[in-house]
């Protein structure tokens, strides 16, 4: 057990300095970077389709996708007018900095002011993972429940903004909004929450408004 | 690489021979069991309430409930009726034949019919450990969208059956349940589907006949 820690332990330690190297590199070219995460289906890639359709004339925008299997994401980011870049995992579960560092190769991030990156849909092994990126994002979802928080702490914890999508569908499921919000306050008090919806896009302007406003701090 | 590689292997062989003797302690017991798979929020807490409240006037039932953090599945499944011994992972995102070993020896199998385990919330590394249960079961969900297949195969391709929930949904999402069934298809020919709605019951009957099949079959 001991020699299993330490091997996790070196393997954490390697990530978080790759992870530095790729957040020197997005500031050395001043874009503001996301790192998008969520359990699978909560909305992470219709979040990236309205962001880039509503910021494309303001921003240049890269969308950098991970995924298991498919380049579905990455075909619907670059479909909304985003330029995409695919991330096959090959079966993990997570996005790690040295995955993220290989993506930016591809990029020219002297032609970008703000990068998002999609991790794969997972509430567990994400957050234990840096990427180097300036922000970390949870989707929570409404029909996903209001428990979420008290079951995965680590991930609410660890972000620094949580969105509350599918807002929509609250007339039609059990979700507890004070019951979810207190065990977000607990775990990660005052915490930015935006409550959204992707499918009618109500809540999106508030969203978009503290991109912009980050972005253009990042460029100062 | 290669040396990971390795170490990855003599863990899954090593989960492989522990849960080969689970199997051989259930069936000593004949109790049949299902390991039961999702992504967070899919419906696995509420699908082993039905099942609990549907069928403990028939059958004697044991849950066992991993989580990362709480005991909140365990208690919900033990305010249902069942037997409820909670794992808790410490942050591991998936069971393990280990895990559930531990657990068994907290239940005296033959005052059992059916066990029901749930994994952690997550569609990828749950399918890599299996439990030595006899059947893996996977919660899908109308809202989780009709993409998942496609982009979680692994966790297609190796389950038994395939439960679709929160049908009550389809009016408020965008779901074809066409192309979500075309990949179900074309990953896991023939496997077994049931359309439900835990919230409505709709649907239920048919699952709960197959269970009560089952478990009857396994004590042939």
């Amino acid at each position: 057990m001991t020699q299993r820690i330490t091997v996790v332990e070196k393997i954490l330690s390697a990530n978080d300095r790759l992870a530095e190297e790729n957040r020197t590199r997005l500031d050395s070219n001043k874009v503001f970077s996301l790192n998008l995460m969520a359990s699978p289906g909560a909305g992470k890639t219709s979040l990236i389709e309205r962001t880039v359709k509503g910021l494309s004339d303001q921003l240049r925008l890269a969308v950098i996708d991970g995924d298991i299997a498919t380049s579905l994401d990455a075909d619907r980011a670059a479909a909304a007018g985003a330029t995409a870049v695919q991330i096959n995992t090959g079966g993990e579960c997570h996005l790690d900095a040295v995955m993220l560092q290989n993506a930016l190769i591809n990029l020219d991030l002297s032609n970008f002011d703000l990068l998002i990156v999609e991790n794969v849909g997972n509430l567990v092994c994400p957050i234990s993972f840096q990427l180097g990126t300036h922000q970390n994002i949870l989707i929570a979802s409404i029909p996903g429940g209001d428990d979420k928080p008290y079951k995965y702490p680590a991930m609410y914890q660890g972000v620094d903004v949580i969105l509350i999508n599918k807002i929509d569908l609250l007339p039609y499921v059990n979700f507890n909004m004070d019951y979810f919000l207190r065990g977000v306050e607990i775990l990660n008090p005052g915490v930015i929450s935006f409550p959204i919806s992707c499918r009618t896009g109500e809540g999106l302007d508030a969203w978009l408004d503290w991109v912009v406003q980050k972005v253009l701090a990042c460029r100062v």
